[in-house]
């Protein structure tokens, strides 16, 4: 639908520009933004429930979560006693950065250190907005099948890490780890990729360390004169 | 970002006269057709290659496979012997009737009573575009979660079906299948469900019932004066 495309220019330019000003902002406060992106069900929830869970309270962490309807993910994240809030977008497959900016209205970004943001679910649309975030991650779950970075290689293509999870799955379905990642590489060679199971637990010690080294390297260049 | 809603209208109104006239050339030619929609990985093209594995050959049965890249399910299903033709969107989050015609443009729709469409892995985009179907179905798979029809609530208010595939995964993974039926019956209180696994193939001779039943349907329907 050619008509489309000249006001989906539009669009995305206004993103970028909000997305910028956000990145600034985040990159000021020595914020650490990441947007994880993945299809439903992948384990989006779960793993911010696993980071959540093993952080000391105090710790100067927030979380924002996109979903169409219900906001049953803020419910399930509220429990551990970090700001979190539900964008819930009413139909629109992806979060864009207005709303991001919106959401982070009655927040004081001096107070944080790491933002995490969950996206809708849907391994298409949110890999065109740009957020203002530092990394986008995508999870890949073993149910969903070793052939998805082909298929939906824009997302790859775009994602710092990929988080392989649900492995404890592996010997009940037909999902060849080996090819995901070959796969994923195929689209983006320097992705870097986990192995973890959020159910499980396994795995999820390499992933602390991912996000520690992150937050570290955040603060590190929000001391560094800007530019 | 309310500049798209006018655009989008026009967008929708366009697709809605196309697939207008795909549905009443299906029925001019007693042709069933399906519009299966679900996340990427639920089990749409293993539920198409268990469809096609039971047909008899000279079955009048025919696949078009929507994905953003790669031909990768029109393999896997051309092996069956049925004509089958991916439609690859280079991006693009859905089908939309437009595709549908023109993918249509080289068969003879006389030759054929049953069209199955295997929409791009996308929870929430695909439901809102008429294919000219009879039906949408929409599959979940266990590995997923029994929240999902509450959290995407359109694709469930709209399907006539939902396929719960991955049964066999029910004692690996936390999914409430009771649960997952009542959600979906929230959204759609008349909605029909099926279980199944793809895997092993449990339940799926009533699927092959609810195919056959709706065949018939649209026969008599064809041979009833329109209107």
């Amino acid at each position: 639908m050619t008509d489309r495309v000249p006001l989906e220019r539009k669009v995305l330019n206004e993103n970028d520009r909000i997305a910028a000003e956000l990145r600034a902002r985040f990159r000021e406060n020595g914020i650490l933004c990441l947007n994880l992106i993945s299809s439903p069900g992948a384990g989006k929830t779960s793993l911010l429930e696993r980071t959540l869970g093993t952080m000391a309270p105090g710790t100067r962490v927030a979380v924002l979560t996109g979903d169409i309807q219900t906001d049953n993910d803020a419910r399930r994240l509220a429990r551990f006693g970090f700001p979190v809030k539900q964008i819930t977008t009413g139909g629109t497959c992806h979060l864009d950065a207005r709303m991001i900016e919106r959401a982070l209205a009655d927040w004081k970004l001096a107070d944080l250190d790491l933002l995490l943001i969950e996206n809708v679910g849907n391994l298409v649309c949110p890999s065109s907005y740009d957020l203002g975030e530092a990394a986008k991650i995508v999870l890949l779950s073993a149910a969903e099948g070793d052939d998805k970075p082909l298929k939906y290689p824009s997302i790859f293509f775009r994602a710092a890490l990929l988080v392989l999870n649900k492995i404890d799955l592996l010997e009940h379905v037909p999902f060849d780890i080996a090819r995901a990642r070959e796969n994923a590489r195929r689209i983006q060679p320097k992705i870097e990729i986990l192995e973890v199971s959020c159910l499980t637990g396994a795995g999820l010690e390499a992933w602390h360390g991912w996000l520690d080294h992150r937050c570290q390297r955040a603060q590190m260049e929000a001391a560094l004169p800007a530019g």
